[in-house]
């Protein structure tokens, strides 16, 4: 296995031949009925052994489909230390099971605040002595507050041969508005953070040509999906709001190159699958089955584009 | 006690007579000798006791002289599990002390995101059947990911009277390099999201004139805190940076109004003055009298602003 985040990356894309992140967001309130019967939604460690329960199947669903997951932190702080507990150890088992593992964490802060950061959550130094909890492979990472915000996670990244994904235009409805203003020099806002981004990744570039710092690019923003490649050659989309949020595997077409290059991102839409009518009709009570079959089919779908 | 939460803010202001905000960064290297020494810093238990009993202590001193202590989150974040139980459990303790209490943790997501991190952080539901836990009375968000982000927290903030404090022009070197940029309308793109975030403040002004929703300026932004001021009229204003990052009182004076509604936040300069030459001479190892004087003095350079 090579060494750079971004390499490996890119090998385990090409080699499970699916350019797809399932994104881990346990909603208890959505869990498959047998989950839930019989717990109080107010006992917290009856929901969490549930969260573990649905997040290790899901795992064991996808580790031999797709290259990499996505851990949604707040569905994790919301149940306190305990579910930051259950994030930790959940990660350790998706990395034994053969998955990369992304922190959706966003977080960002100036200098000696962003190194704690660091050190927490994607430094192996932090769980080296615990068993069974492990950092993620990667982080995402909020720029706004500048990039010399920035360099405290990226010299942490560089130290573990781990990799951020820095936010440069998310796939929310109202994201525009703050991102895509229009400067006096004609670029838009996410353009010039993506400007920017890109000499940063550009120090982190492995053999694959792909660097270790990637960027997170909403698989929604068609309009400017183009534009932020052109401007990030190096970097690795990765491609949140398919599925649930709207994006089909057309819109994230430009987020590629040469087939590769880019990680399509989807929580909801496979996760609760079971409350699709789609499957439900198929599949009934058997909710892996449905988990996998929407894997497979968002596969198939991103294979059109990239075929 | 007024409910709303910008109201209880500036009446614990008044009351102590001290815009001052202490932020609560517990970085183990920077700790007095007395709680150092003896500890193997790879031993985290002992770490974790000893960050409970420097910040105990810090929180002893300052409680009788400040409306309100501001915990980061990152110094706990970086001892996982167990270091987000001692946020909890010594955010519980200053409020014991009568403290208002700001947890720093910059977060910001989409919708159901968004609303698992404000049930977690801001909703005392989380907390209410754990003995020894609290959630702050406010967070700091990051709004980079557009208006629509903040809602849920929003949402929370009201339903439970608690407050944000919306990140709108940060107080670290790099700062200007995203906030700064000119709009193609000669706005600052910190002034247009100063601009949409006072008509949500607008929406939360209790009695006191002032909202629940806050903002952050650094109080290193000379240049623009008249600017930005003028656009956000009913937020409080908190003020990071004075000390160890640079700023002085003097820096600070266009972010108050009528000698209210800001609050000037240090942290290493207070926290760690035992290792200030100029209090370190005076007090020895009472790095507890450095510390309570380290405010004093801020406090009297804010009176020669406010005066």
């Amino acid at each position: 296995m090579p060494d750079l985040f971004g390499d490996r990356l890119i090998d385990a894309i090409a080699s499970r031949q699916a350019p797809i992140c399932v994104g881990i967001d346990p909603i208890f309130d959505q869990f498959p009925s047998e989950l839930t019967e019989d717990i109080d939604p107010g006992d917290t460690d009856a929901v969490l052994d549930s969260i573990f329960e649905f997040t290790t199947r899901v795992l064991e669903t996808v580790a031999p489909l797709v290259p990499v997951v996505k851990f949604q932190s707040a569905y994790f702080e919301k149940y306190l230390w305990e579910g930051v507990e259950a994030y930790y150890s959940l990660i350790a088992e998706a990395k034994a099971m053969g998955l990369l593992v992304i922190g959706d964490i966003k977080r960002g802060d100036i200098g000696t605040t962003a190194a704690a950061y660091a050190e927490g959550h994607l430094d192996d130094v932090a769980t080296d002595d615990i068993e069974d909890a492990a950092t993620p492979d990667a982080i995402t990472v909020n720029p706004m507050m500048g990039a010399d915000t920035l360099e405290p996670f990226v010299k942490v990244a560089r130290a573990t041969d781990k990799g951020l994904f820095v936010l440069v235009r998310t796939s929310n409805p109202g994201s525009g508005e703050f991102q895509d203003v229009k400067l006096e020099d004609g670029r838009t806002w996410s353009e010039m953070l993506a400007e920017r981004v890109n000499q940063i990744a550009e120090g982190l570039v492995g053999s694959s040509g792909y660097s270790s710092i990637g960027t997170v690019v909403g698989a929604t923003q068609t309009a400017t999906m183009e534009s932020l490649r052109r401007r990030l050659p190096k970097s690795i989309f990765l491609l949140p709001g398919y599925g649930a949020q709207g994006a089909t595997a057309e819109m994230t077409r430009s987020a590629f190159q040469n087939k590769t290059g880019a990680v399509v991102s989807a929580s909801r839409s496979i996760l609760y699958a079971h409350k699709d009518k789609k499957y439900a009709a198929h599949f009934g009570d058997d909710w892996e089955a449905a988990v996998k079959q929407a894997v497979l089919d968002m596969k198939a779908d991103l294979d059109k584009v990239l075929s």
